[in-house]
């Protein structure tokens, strides 16, 4: 799979990029990145990029032009690859998406600064428009970032099959349950009893519960589309018992 | 305001947070960051700091005692910073949260890797469980650059007045207004007439209502907690007027 990046900080997509299990996978050949700086195709010599908004109103927008030439130049001349622009104004994020992403080949993204970019190149270019959260962000690099390296763990070969299973848990829709590792006690803290007991069956009814819990307590609203057999219908009803 | 990022990856962490306004704003001496690398503080000389989970399972967990004699050495003997630690199993990022936490002078962050990290630490250090969104991602690196990068938006004197005016309308919880700049025309496509105009009300009213437009395609539950005025409601009850 290969990512393409439109960007004015490209050092910062491939430092970030370069870590861990994405750089590691690159090595591998299994992903490759493309910066593309969107300076390069600046329409002056000073590498101007934005100017003021029509309208008025404070920040500067980023300009159709430099964006569509960097765009050209890295799909090719009438090629029209799936392009995803990173905005607060678009679809949430999630698992879904992620693995949906990571069907494409080829994948494009647009990293916006300033006020944002000119509406008219996304109508042009953009097939997806995602935001990974409702909270405000320098620029669009971060989440490019978030997205890449979600989807890249989605690709098929990037995670070892030690590292592929973490994903299954998140999937069922309900928060993680606790994890314990050695040493057995730590600052008078003990590991709970029953996952040194052996028993498999128990310890998976252990941790559907402290899912089922955790859930309860921090997102409940994810309890509405997850999908419940009757053990934990019973065992939800049991902590509303307790708060009785 | 000073942060403090304990992470396997310190040279990620610095390089994400020293570009850009963030980088700019320790320049000024507004911002301060301080890394501390986890394996430094390893509990055996080959420098390991995960083991199996206790219960069986897929995955290693990051163990407590290198994590807590890193934040010890950090924060100072019987000290107890505010301490985010980032995970899919926490209370979900949003811009109010940001604004809560731009308040602290000093502010802790805690990156997992692997299966997570023991339970035990996080009872024992964490003040705060942040998700950045639902979806899975390799590290609490990217995560924490996010959290910072909008944390620190919200530090006074980090944003010129020019920037910060356009952190209001994403406050106002409605998604912005499409933007536009020079050329004019671009791949025949016009400015809308309107932003020419140069008439402020109707410049304003028709960016409210394109605001709302987009909210209702994109992200209608936004709606429902969004301060809306007559003006609002009579322009989104004509949508749907064009919809049947």
């Amino acid at each position: 799979m290969q990512f393409t990046v439109l960007t004015l900080f490209p050092e910062m997509i491939e430092q970030g990029f370069s870590t861990s299990i994405t750089g590691r996978a690159m090595e591998k050949g299994l992903l490759s990145l493309r910066c593309v700086n969107i300076r390069d195709y600046a329409s002056d010599r000073y590498g101007h990029v934005d100017d003021y908004p029509y309208g008025g109103g404070a920040g500067m927008v980023m300009q159709a032009p430099p964006i569509y030439r960097a765009y050209t130049a890295a799909a090719g001349e009438g090629k029209h690859p799936r392009l995803v622009y990173v905005t607060p104004q678009g679809r949430v994020f999630d698992q879904a998406l992620a693995k949906e992403l990571a069907k494409e080949e080829e994948l494009f993204i647009l990293c916006g600064h300033y006020e944002g970019v000119d509406e008219r190149i996304l109508e042009e270019i953009a097939t997806d428009r995602i935001s990974i959260g409702d909270y405000v962000l320098t620029g669009g690099e971060l989440p490019a970032l978030v997205i890449m390296d979600a989807v890249a763990r989605m690709v098929p070969g990037v995670l070892s099959n030690e590292e592929s299973g973490e994903d299954e848990s998140f999937m069922n829709g309900l928060l993680e349950y606790p994890q314990y590792t050695r040493p057995e006690v730590f600052m008078g803290r003990l590991v709970p009893e029953i996952l040194k007991s052996g028993h498999h069956a128990n310890i998976a009814r252990w941790r559907r519960h402290e899912s089922l819990r955790r859930t309860k307590q921090v997102r409940p609203e994810l309890l509405e589309t997850a999908k419940l057999d009757p053990d934990d219908q019973k065992f939800l009803q049991s902590l509303e018992m307790e708060e009785i």
